[in-house]
């Protein structure tokens, strides 16, 4: 299959971190995205070349588009974090090569040349060749959320303690965690912003929801804490509600950061605890992860495809839009629950 | 030694933490501690009664006794954190058993049986045996300030960077640093507040020494930690300092808060530094640090006890105040320069 010069895709306007944070809706593409061209690029010796089958649309593609998800961007380069695609060329390194001509999931990390396009580049070592029962809707979606619950859930296992907490509890990723965690006899303590979420989250595994816009939140949140004593926090938003949460938390309790879904300010409460209570605070990127656990990697990328090949995962699609569509519908699409919403280019 | 059931102390007159934090600086004992009469203590199964020789005056107990160190105060208990003095009853374990009638430094942690009265008690397995080289003053700040310097240029050798920063520079306990890290080759990187403390601190083995409230400070930061590229930061300080300086800091970076002495609000500038550049934020509490380290913590004592017998190590001495004497005197004496005030009951 022969390579063009230039490809399609949606283009970052902004550059490096916004100054005006906007919280995590999506009204509307315009303000950080263009569609254009651009040059096909060269993948470096360790990366490849994915011709894009279907790419994702995640929380964090939004935040990072926006300019709030912690890493810069890169102005003109095309947006996305994940999706499924081909491998069509790669570096020089072996492994690299090894790739060319599977189907794969692939993450973009920070090579700046995102899925949102006809190409896009991704680290070879962070590329999933798929099983051929994965559908593309899964592959797609694959990393972003079902590799990270695997992940996080195993931090949770290693800590030892059947209770955690979590914010952002009606996410996709927060609901394959609870359900993880259901099936391992594990209890987690999410919480939600409406009480309508309240019912299906209980019933696919948390054993606590809290609503933290209800009056009595920080009075719950204080008698669940007392009754369960969870010393794992993953934590999706940051801001007051996090801070609150990890101030409450018992000695030892380790605050997980893996996303900025609030763009308020993260104070630490009382630096105290972390003194004399050994309570810590940390992030948590599934691309760390995958670099320091190496032996975890492979076993957590079979369960993820297993999951999805039998059926006790499947992912929940909203939309798949072409890539030239995608600027005028993806926030109309992305405004409905429970699902996800593709670019397909 | 018969043990008489009622005891001199300073005992605190506040209760859990304070609502007005009011920096590090001690006016008066008054709003803070009184002198009375309280019943000698009966140590717990693995605990020990000292009858108290000599006590230090560190800034932890400054910020203790106006409650703001992290720790809640009980009201009407003796305050005090560190001292030294002779075993003279134990609870049932064999360990603390054998402690009577050996002097010892002592640490009262948790107990909420300060050593600012004539008998204290501590755990057992905090305190240290003395060898008989070792003087009383040096005996009575063994502890707080010795002991925590290895254990923390302990955590700085382990991370393996020659270059590390300190906030607090000047204090007590970052000169001890600064010495054991020139005799290493090792670089630190100090703040202070005043241009005076830099020649002293650079003489004694600072490679960089800031001044906070220099107005190029913060471009002198960004220049230094670009050269040197430090990844551990030892905080005694917290609030905006701090986290401009761990702001500023490179990926990996760890934030080890051992102090409180700014009460301003601590914030995480950027949570997503934890997430995409690998950031901690731990703390560092001696009594957990011996608790983790169990096979650290002997060759510490050993090194501590051999520097102040041979002469490297000797604390300067500002005055020795009576316990009758303390309340009117200390304020006064604590604001001399570069020295440590102890209290003999």
């Amino acid at each position: 299959m022969a390579i063009p010069s230039e490809m399609k895709a949606l283009l970052l306007t902004g550059d490096g971190y916004t100054r005006t944070p906007s919280g995590s809706v999506l009204a509307a593409m315009e303000p950080y995205l263009q569609p254009g061209n651009i040059g096909v690029p060269t993948p470096g010796s360790s990366q490849v070349l994915i011709k894009v089958s279907l790419a994702s649309i995640n929380p964090s593609d939004v935040a990072f588009i926006k300019g709030q998800y912690g890493q810069p961007r890169a102005k003109g380069q095309p947006a996305g974090f994940e999706g499924v695609g081909t491998v069509v060329a790669s570096g020089g390194e072996p492994y690299a090569k090894s790739l060319i001509g599977r189907r794969i999931a692939f993450a973009t990390g920070v090579t700046n040349w995102g899925s949102w396009a006809e190409y896009a580049v991704a680290e070879a070592a962070g590329c999933i060749p798929l099983l051929d029962t994965v559908r593309d809707e899964d592959g797609a979606a694959l990393i972003v959320n079902p590799l990270t619950a695997l992940a996080m859930f195993d931090i949770v296992k290693e800590a030892g303690e059947k209770a955690f907490i979590m914010t952002a509890g009606a996410s996709q990723l927060c609901k394959l965690i609870a359900g993880l965690a259901k099936e391992a006899g594990y209890r987690p303590i999410v919480t939600v912003r409406r009480d309508e979420q309240i019912p299906h989250l209980k019933e696919i595994g948390a054993a606590h929801v809290l609503n933290e816009k209800a009056p009595d939140f920080k009075a719950a949140l204080r008698e669940v804490v007392k009754t369960e004593q969870p010393r794992i926090f993953l934590d999706a938003v940051t801001g007051p509600l996090a801070s609150a949460i990890f101030d409450a938390m018992p000695k030892r309790a380790r605050w997980i950061i893996y996303g900025r879904l609030d763009p308020d300010t993260t104070v630490i409460r009382e630096p105290g605890q972390l003194i004399f209570q050994h309570k810590h605070i940390e992030g948590f990127w599934l691309v760390e992860w995958m670099r320091q656990f190496r032996d975890k990697r492979g076993p957590a990328i079979m369960e993820a495809q297993k999951r999805f090949s039998d059926g006790r995962w499947s992912t929940d699609v909203t939309a798949v839009l072409p890539l030239d569509e995608a600027m005028a519908k993806v926030p109309a699409e992305l405004a409905k629950p429970n699902g996800k919403v593709f670019i397909r280019p």
